[in-house]
């Protein structure tokens, strides 16, 4: 267990606690990720996204490219959201240009009968592994966030064999047999909490929790099978205490809806999309937990004064919603990045943040 | 004009009109679809989509079957969103499996100069005589739904030049050249109220308006770029006075943060999808405007006795959020079906709706 050491750039943490920092920390989601030709170059190296994904030393090289380039508050990990359920044996896989996909999808009781909590430490080394060694390349210059799907994201992709649409086979599920569902949800709630565990006993210094399809579902569904699961990793993920907790973040697209639950679960940060204003989401959260958002990814295709002005913009929306204090915002996208995104304007955005930010 | 000849099963308008029905009416968003089999017979008759959309006996035979089906409430017009766009020039085609597509998008200030309103008796002629076609066919049995795509929705495939995950095309030029994107606005809403106005010339009971993009959008950028063409059209579509009106309901995925904007422009009735509380969406409107709405499409993949349950949910939801009354509401999906949706699950649905909302 290395999480007790301190970062020298500490803003991350130190605003997921709420505490006072100089300038606002900004990472992106999927900063290490196609728009870069060194992410590219590495990728091929390594002949597929998995191959990389599985090799701790090239993990570890496309986790420290984006820091190479800006001066990014933190690291994230890289890796697959779907490793949990290929640790359970559904067989994950890419077919070209089509995103993931699953063999043996779950769709039957004897299917769900057959998923159990993989063993962190085996199944899941190559994951544990990149973390030790980003740690160590690292060395302590910024955080390190280690990260899940949530219990309902994965189950979509575990339901419905890969990316869906709609979602029908889940929903079908969901209203046809929702206690198959929710034993679905059970084990990947286990199991998400012994992934995170293990992260943090590999060094992640943060842990987020991708709730990418949550927003999805209608109200009543998402308060059946999507927020009770995040709130029982917010309540049973041990991660310490002070200074040297492990702070969880909730990420959801889609969940402006919530933010009063998710501000409740015992999270210490939620992260929200570009559809509901920071100053919003800062009042009905009135400071329980730190907001990490939001910027649309697509403002990356503005140029680089039109980047500042919306970046201006969210700075002094959370702000205003935060009794005029800065402190406890985390400046992110809204979502990931797409491969045709500009790096110059990523270098604009993260100058804008931490000039306009500045106390 | 045939607009003054109210239909035998008027529950449809007067739910628009807020008074008291015996039953709740209902509709589905893509009713004439290919989850049903006469509607992919008669298209492979008419050898395309557009070949069908573009003759009115064929667009007239679809847009009947579902009622010769299920004893919906209301009929819509069979067309294309994108018929607006294709009169202007943009040469609208269909590329095998992969939604529609604009030979020419918009994207330049010379592309936006040669922007102009269509004439709707001559370039959208096909689209008025399927209206006048329906209505003789229709017999006065239920009213007829006109519709046309929103500024905003328009604009975005006229920009992207067809379908987008991220839509970096339209945004980039809303961040880059704002002026020149509300150039486009300000003629498809010129376009949006003359194609309406035709419509309901030509024979349509009542006016929907699909912004079927606008929750992609920030609620900044919502509020600069949908919102208030939505707004305009809801003031100056004349449409007539009392039980003579022509109602306008304007639908909009994501919709649900501002539907205290939307009740205040001016429309008749506003359309949710399924991620808000039909009880909040009531309570947030007071009566302004009639709901239609929300269940989640993915509710038909349930079995009868779910959709039963599901459809109960809601009716109730609504009455809670009105006062106990289920006047003011149109029961509806909260997006349009998908081809794998089995015929006898909307038989399910269309009769819940009525026997449990029966008065």
């Amino acid at each position: 267990m290395i999480t007790d050491t301190t970062p020298s750039n500490d803003r991350f943490l130190r605003a997921l606690r709420r505490e006072p920092v100089d300038r606002t920390p900004v990472w992106l989601m999927r900063q290490a990720g196609r728009y870069l030709p060194e992410y590219r170059a590495t990728r091929k190296r390594a002949g597929s996204f998995l191959a990389m994904a599985k090799n701790p030393d090239l993990a570890c090289e496309v986790t420290l490219q984006p820091l190479a380039r800006f001066p990014l508050d933190a690291a994230i990990l890289f890796s697959d959201i779907l490793t949990v359920p290929d640790a359970m044996g559904l067989g994950l896989y890419f077919a070209d240009g089509e995103g993931p996909k699953f063999e043996r999808p779950v769709r039957t009781a004897e299917d769900v009968a057959k998923l159990a909590v993989p063993d962190m430490e085996t199944e899941l080394r190559y994951v544990m592994d990149a973390v030790r060694v980003i740690r160590r390349e690292l060395d302590n210059r910024v955080p390190l966030i280690g990260f899940s799907g949530s219990p309902w994201t994965l189950a979509c992709y575990m339901v419905e064999g890969g990316g869906s649409d709609n979602f029908s086979k889940i929903k079908a599920m969901a209203l046809n047999a929702p206690d198959l569902l929710h034993r679905i949800l059970a084990v990947n709630t286990d199991a998400v909490i012994a992934y995170l565990s293990a992260q943090r006993a590999a060094g992640a210094h943060a842990l987020q929790v991708f709730d990418t399809w949550g927003g999805a579902l209608s109200p009543a569904m998402y308060r059946e099978f999507s927020l009770p699961y995040l709130t029982r990793i917010a309540h049973e993920l041990e991660r310490g205490a002070g200074a040297a907790r492990t702070p969880l973040i909730l990420f959801g697209k889609g969940n402006a809806p919530y933010l009063e639950a998710l501000a409740a679960s015992g999270t210490e940060g939620v992260g929200v999309d570009w559809t509901v204003e920071l100053s919003e989401a800062a009042r009905r959260t009135h400071g329980k937990v730190a907001l990490q958002g939001n910027l649309d990814p697509a403002v990356l295709y503005g140029n680089p004064d039109a980047i500042r002005e919306q970046v201006r913009q969210a700075l002094d929306s959370y702000a205003e919603g935060n009794g005029g204090s800065r402190d406890g915002h985390i400046f992110n996208l809204g979502h990931g990045m797409s491969p045709d995104m500009d790096p110059e304007h990523v270098a604009a955005l993260v100058q804008a943040v931490h000039e306009i930010s500045a106390r």
